[in-house]
């Protein structure tokens, strides 16, 4: 018989009426004859509402008493889970984290699971029990309420899917899987059957609104198949995850087309050619938290090079302060420039290690447009270029064709 | 070192300012060098809350569920009480039921303490931890979470005061004390410095509002010394709940004057002296889940005699139809007669028991002011009076003041 874990996180269970909804999508897979395993997010805007009132209390909550507090958000919604189901003449029985033992360190609001007792779930499935699982939350060994952080949720389900030695891990969201492009920027975006792991990192813009990163991982080390689909739409396969050894034949050139806007350049003009300058440039920055993408630095001509690195758009300001204030005088560059009316544009498949000439389309596809290319970095899996913003549509439409990536 | 149990109910805890109150209160206690137990009830509204979504979900909410689901409101509460003292600094933790132990037998939604370990709450204690614990719920012996049914949470108090054989368990609330009558009635009503448990139970207008009977009962079980205080006044002493063998001297002979505007009288006339009629009477209307209060019967006069008793004015016009339809032909009493312009109005006091007297003393009392009896009802430590509904301030001033009950 097969065993699913399935996860639904907040905006999936809103409300009564989406928890209902939830619970005959449930009850559809019990049908089938799977046992299913549920793990299930705070309501969405539950987890908000509740750190808003610690705060009124105490404008920086104790981390041990946070936990307490933020973890009943999910401890409501395995209960109307529960009782929906039940609605629906489906067994069920709900259990906190703390219940089925879901052991984590006792780092307060950020733990990391150790270990699950699986045993008083698999009894219940066994007596065909819907078991409903409080997302997001554990216990240390000490029984003290531990929370594992945003998104945790998805963790918690990949965890119980590896201790369970479940068939498939699934996760439910507001997409139905990964697509090759933002569906908005281009209508013809197809969604991938598959992506791998390492494609879902770089897909920033797509991949890490679907899926907790930490939780990917999670799934990899433990080699558990993880599923994305939409809990808003009919049954449909969504995409699976896979791994590097999963040895995938056929493995797409290209998987999909990522951007982001919310990059701004700033370059540093006619720096001194000499070892440390890149740590004289990006220390101070970086000691003020500000976190950097992209960085180049070209060869030197005539003792001095350029240097670029490009920042979220909130932070430009601050960084062009910074630079001005502590590192242009003191390293002795031309000038600083800002620029944020940039957009980043990349091209993603794991397919293009062992396929030379990806490059080389995407520049030629762009200068056809008449698009220049303001900044280039590579990695194994992916060629990003920075752009000015306003052609960012038009080259992601462009690339998306030129990569035969439309719906077929 | 003393060690005080104090519960506050939800009222109390409505708001993070109320909390903030609370926490001053505690932390001024924990100055005063005793250790200090807190247990508090979930913010007003947010059971009935909780309780209104499951029924989004299952209109018939699975008690079990129901259980996991409402114990979530406490939770909320002891985590933010526990930040608002440690914003004060003052060092504390909190528990939820299940954390501490509280083990119930496994009748969902009206579980019954079976025992507590306070060994965790007393280690916390002697590291000098104010430990603040989730009222009204409990977990049974499969782990499985438990509630004590409403009011729960005076006795969650009591229990953990019994366990820690605490030297005092103090029940905040709205009101600071048990009173000698509605002092929105008399004015000059003044608060008891102590009364007893049974005085607290036939006293219903004052008592029953004031404290859970349940939760007295436990205390006086294990000789939990109890103390009703106001969460919203100054320090004050309240009202100490005192038990039968507490050896009291200088018992006052009157305690405080009840009354209740609620229930209305009905009088079957002309009802055949023979055995069996009340319950043929009286059966029927049980049957349809409506609550009598007094019945008062009379020795019969030429084989027929009549019967009175009284229901919640609620019920009045049910009662009568039921009575109309199913009993008078069936017994063939003469007429039915139904009166919602009734109060009843008690004197209280276990003085009462040794003092003849008394109720010559409120039949005087009431004749003088030329108000007429209707019924009148006795128990050991009560007699109790129906008038007319327009007389009950009245009646209940004179008595205040007939029985010097006044503030001197």
């Amino acid at each position: 018989m097969a065993l699913i874990v399935q996860k639904y996180g907040g905006t999936s269970v809103a409300n009564p009426e989406r928890i209902g909804n939830v619970a005959r999508r449930v009850a559809r897979h019990k049908a089938l004859g799977q046992q299913v395993v549920v793990v299930v997010s705070a309501m969405s805007g539950e987890t908000n509402r509740l750190i808003g009132l610690a705060k009124e209390v105490m404008p920086n909550p104790s981390p041990r008493e946070l936990d307490v507090l933020v973890s009943t958000g999910e401890q409501v919604t395995i209960a109307l889970l529960a009782m929906a189901l039940q609605e629906l003449g489906v067994k069920a029985k709900s259990y906190t984290g703390s219940q089925v033992s879901i052991i984590t360190d006792n780092a307060h609001t950020k733990a990391r699971i150790l270990k699950i007792d699986e045993e008083r779930i698999r009894k219940d499935l066994d007596d065909g029990h819907v078991v409903v699982v409080a997302g997001f939350q554990g216990v240390d060994e000490q029984g003290n309420i531990t929370t594992l952080g945003r998104g945790g949720s998805d963790t918690t389900g990949v965890a119980l899917a590896a201790a369970l030695k479940a068939d498939e891990c699934q996760i439910y969201t507001d997409v139905d899987g990964v697509y090759t492009t933002d569906p908005r920027v281009v209508p013809e975006a197809r969604r991938l059957k598959s992506v791998t792991f390492e494609e879902m990192l770089e897909m920033a813009s797509l991949g890490s609104k679907v899926l907790q990163i930490r939780s990917v991982e999670f799934a990899g080390k433990y080699k558990v198949k993880l599923r994305v689909l939409s809990s808003f739409e009919e049954e449909g396969e969504g995409t699976l995850i896979t791994f590097e050894d999963d040895n995938n034949m056929e493995q797409p050139i290209i998987s999909g087309i990522a951007f982001n806007r919310d990059e701004a350049k700033i370059t540093v003009l006619g720096v001194p050619d000499r070892p440390g300058i890149a740590y004289q440039i990006l220390g101070p920055v970086a000691d003020a938290n500000i976190d950097v993408d992209i960085i180049i630095q070209n060869v030197a001509a005539d003792g001095t090079t350029d240097f670029t690195f490009t920042v979220h758009k909130n932070d430009l300001q601050k960084a062009l302060d910074i630079l001005r204030d502590k590192v242009q005088g003191h390293i002795g560059a031309r000038e600083i420039i800002g620029d944020d009316k940039t957009a980043k544009v990349s091209v993603v498949g794991v397919g293009m290690r062992s396929h030379v000439g990806i490059a080389s389309q995407m520049f030629r596809t762009l200068a056809e447009e008449g698009i220049n290319i303001q900044m280039i970095s590579t990695s194994e899996i992916k060629i990003s270029v920075v752009i000015d913003e306003k052609y960012m549509e038009l080259a992601v439409r462009v690339l998306h064709k030129a990569f035969g990536l439309e719906e077929v």
